[in-house]
């Protein structure tokens, strides 16, 4: 499945994990402020923000499954199979199919508060891209400098909850999510007393036995539990070099090796095909790739973005290894 | 502190996470055949096999934290606290300080079988390096392409384990360790059945649940299933790319994020300072640093092998990041 | 906390562990059918249906904490602290306070269907018992030989969930419970095959390794995985005395052993005080207290049920041990 | 298999809970001092401590499960199969079959001072009962009021432990077991604090929650951990009743449920068929069966202790129910 975080140290850095186990030829995808885009069910827009994301490998339109745009506003959408649910049109609000949340909403909105108040007249439609591609069931982290909030879409409608933890994965909804790391208060990145028993000793024989307990398989609340921990522990500077780095080893702690999420025979597992991370204070994506451990970076300001037409860079996949000698 | 692995393909592949809150200025360092090896208490070597490894920053000897030789066979050394025990000389056994083993066995035998039979008269006594440089308390996976073994010096002499995990972390011993491992065996990379009850449903609501209950804490036990679980489910290409790709995932399922594993105040923290990564059928050493997502390479074979001097490569730990525009 | 239970071999048990720091001289108390129930706001009961169960220590009314009546329908309020919550009284619903729910439930009705039905018009509302007997924050779980439902009191009105596992606890609410439970799904009381790896041997070292991930803390939501996995594998033959004896020994997976539970100095824990345990059919109270290991029964059948007294037998709570020799 | 510990208030007390999938008749076997103990390789003692215990059902000779002497020594063996090693008689040491260690041991010490020293000359040797019933694998923990030990048979002796922890259970070897519980240190009876993150608030939901991560299933090294969890942490009054009392809370709580613990089809499970505690001081033995939760006592005291005969009650296992009307 998927995993995002944020993280701030001098500057907000968001992204996320894509799980999955095929690639569907992503591509760094931007779209300059007068790309139009056009919606099922309302006005296209000819003009709006300049974003940059990671969008499925489909020319026409940029179906991003995460991308920020020139303002510092950031978001990713990630799976939610079984509980999302995106319903009929409704008057009186906006009706937007999922495909083009985070075009309208990264088009239009400069912060995580300005979306919250869009979000009060979203309705979701359950409306295909075309019928090969069928809609994907989705919830959304979306983040800026100030926080970030996850929108899921259930029977009764949208529900936006504040997420003061930083991260999300999949299932189960996040109200649940959020209870079951009500579990793991008690660990700590420091070695724990021994308090089973002031009768006899217990021996401390390893660093990080404060955290025992915290689960490290890869279905999704362990994976929530196990990034929250990473991320609200982490220690980095605060230079570009360093937070990119601490970036990527938080979301490398819920990391899916290849072979260890079995699929279907012969041979699929799940594995996390792409990981971003986005500066959003100054526009750039970084992502690394399964076989191409290197940081590639891609500028959102070195591009002219008055420009109608999408930029699309292919994701540089090969292992780049440096020799020496 | 750390986690070693082999990983098995067209190839053999060995390396090892080195964990702490400090780094020694670690260098790739090649002794060619005939560097002189002096020892303590047994006669030089003036000529055997060549050796690259990583080794801490002392110029005047090669301090190996791992490496192997030309002829595949490779060795780490891992911290093992508390329970490493030096001896004193024996007369009729080779007597070899703890510094010196990566050295004398690189460079006189070619497999684990030689080294096995070998282990039978040597004794690891306790004189240290220097008055500056005591011992480490450490033990040693040691691996080639027809499998690994464990080699811990114990109050009672060196205790030699064959290693059908192919991983070692620190504590405690790897008779304990293994014993843990069987608490795991229902561990899976599928999603498992129902077997709670059947007398009603239970969600499959993630992928990955098969995995339940493997530890992510960052102690050395729940390294250790953690990193034996990655291993024995890994599955990737053989080539060369793939190969080493899949080998960094591996050891990256054990990262020490910085801050997750507090040591003392002011923020300090023990991470992950490199990775180290073998393919000793070519003799080829890969590594990535903390803050240098990228692979470096540096072969041995590369290098004037019958030279007698040691070569140093320093590690370059600054982020390579590749900008696209 | 507390914990309930329901079991049906032959015939439909249901009880409970009433677990707190301090006991308020619980009896057991029945009403027969023309004992006047009066109630906060809706009309007294002249007549109704017997009653069987263990209340507080409080003669002017039966402050049941669980009971049946003679047809079979049991009930227990379990604590639901920090998520119950009481309403206003309501128009045109049968508003009737927390502590007036049992009486009225089991006087009424039958059947868990007829409650059901009957619960779409009840309010509970926020009405103390008396100023010293503020209302408890409770959910509760009613039971009978058809099967059980939980219902809670929410901001929202009364939550009814059927009850397929046949147990609660206290928090989270139910249909939290019931989704953590999905986490267990894997375990069993079979020893699991080495699914691990199939590269080497783990070894079956015990019986019972198929079920280990199973909490044992007694936090509820423990309490509710260890309880719901004890019930879903019981095995007992269906007679009087092994139903009753195996109902207990359900119970007692999760009893809170004096000490382990932390509440306040000097020794202030909370600990199992009594468990109660029905047979429906026959509409027997069978208990057990902390330190009263014998079972002992009351019937309910045994008493003049035409009468309009309350009935009281205080709980024998001294060890009856029964001396050989 | 099978729990033991102790427990000391103003007494030592000390008993074990017999889980198995069948009985074999265990009865209450005295051997008063002047019983006739015949040995396979020692001579007859003639005249000895007088002691009761728990035996098989076999009348020729008490094969005693647990059992406590007139002088406050108890002592239980448990199940280690797949560890204990019985060898060949050796020359100069008193060479004693497994089956007649419980009456070597409680007929000629009365402290585990003297028996620690005189464990230094024997040697379990392997030769059966009979041809019907061969040696049981097994290892026993041996407690006074100045606490206990653990006796392991392995291939290179008898290995003899201090027990802080005052509990045995069966497989791993009682070290590997201690060690395991180094894992537990963190565990509390008392609610923790939040020391996951100080940047977000997690809830404190239910009591209990200072023990999350201790095992619930069934077992040996779960059982172990549990099992001394609730005994570390016990409280009670220190009467008889209250001692008796608590001590089998603490055996209840690693009680094997009917069901929860597969041996074979059809229908055939490990379940606590007996546990039993010894008021050591007093000699007096108390019991209860699965399916008879009132404890029975049977006093040493009252039996004609110079007598040359065997004394036997046979169990009561019916379910004494206290009918109150």
């Amino acid at each position: 499945m998927c995993t995002a975080s944020n993280y701030i140290t001098k500057k907000h850095y968001f992204g996320r994990n894509f799980d999955y186990e095929i690639s569907y030829n992503e591509k760094v995808t931007i779209a300059p402020r007068n790309y139009k885009f056009d919606f099922k069910l309302i006005d296209s827009i000819d003009s709006h923000y300049a974003m940059i994301g990671v969008a499925a490998g489909v020319d026409a339109y940029p179906l991003y499954y995460d991308a920020c745009n020139e303002n510092g506003l950031s978001i990713a959408g990630l799976n939610f199979a079984g509980n999302a649910k995106y319903l009929d049109e409704k008057k009186g609000m906006i009706n937007i199919t999922p495909f083009e949340f985070i075009p309208y909403l990264l088009g239009n909105f400069s912060t995580v508060t300005e979306v919250k108040e869009a979000l009060k007249n979203i309705n979701l439609v359950n409306i295909n891209f075309s019928d090969e591609l069928p809609l994907s069931p989705l919830h959304w982290m979306i983040s800026d400098e100030s926080g970030a909030i996850v929108v899921e879409p259930m029977e009764d409608g949208l529900k936006v909850y504040d997420n003061p933890v930083g991260v999300l994965t999949n299932n189960p909804p996040f109200d649940k999510q959020m209870f079951s790391l009500n579990d793991y208060r008690s660990l700590s990145n420091k070695n724990p007393e021994n308090t089973f028993s002031d009768s006899f000793d217990l021996d401390e024989y390893s660093r990080g036995m404060g955290a025992i307990g915290l689960p490290g398989d890869l279905s999704s609340s362990s994976r929530f539990a196990k990034v929250a921990f990473t991320r609200a522990n982490s220690y980095s500077g605060d230079s570009e070099e360093e937070s990119v780095s601490q970036f990527f080893h938080i979301l490398g702690s819920v990391e899916q090796q290849n072979g260890c999420t079995f699929i279907a025979d012969p041979d699929l597992y799940e594995y996390t095909i792409y990981t971003s991370c986005y500066n959003t204070a100054d526009s750039v994506l970084y992502y690394r790739t399964y076989n191409n451990s290197q940081i590639t970076a891609v500028k959102l300001m070195s591009e002219d973005l008055d420009s109608g037409d999408l930029i699309h860079y292919k994701l540089i996949t090969d292992e780049q290894i440096s020799f020496i000698n």
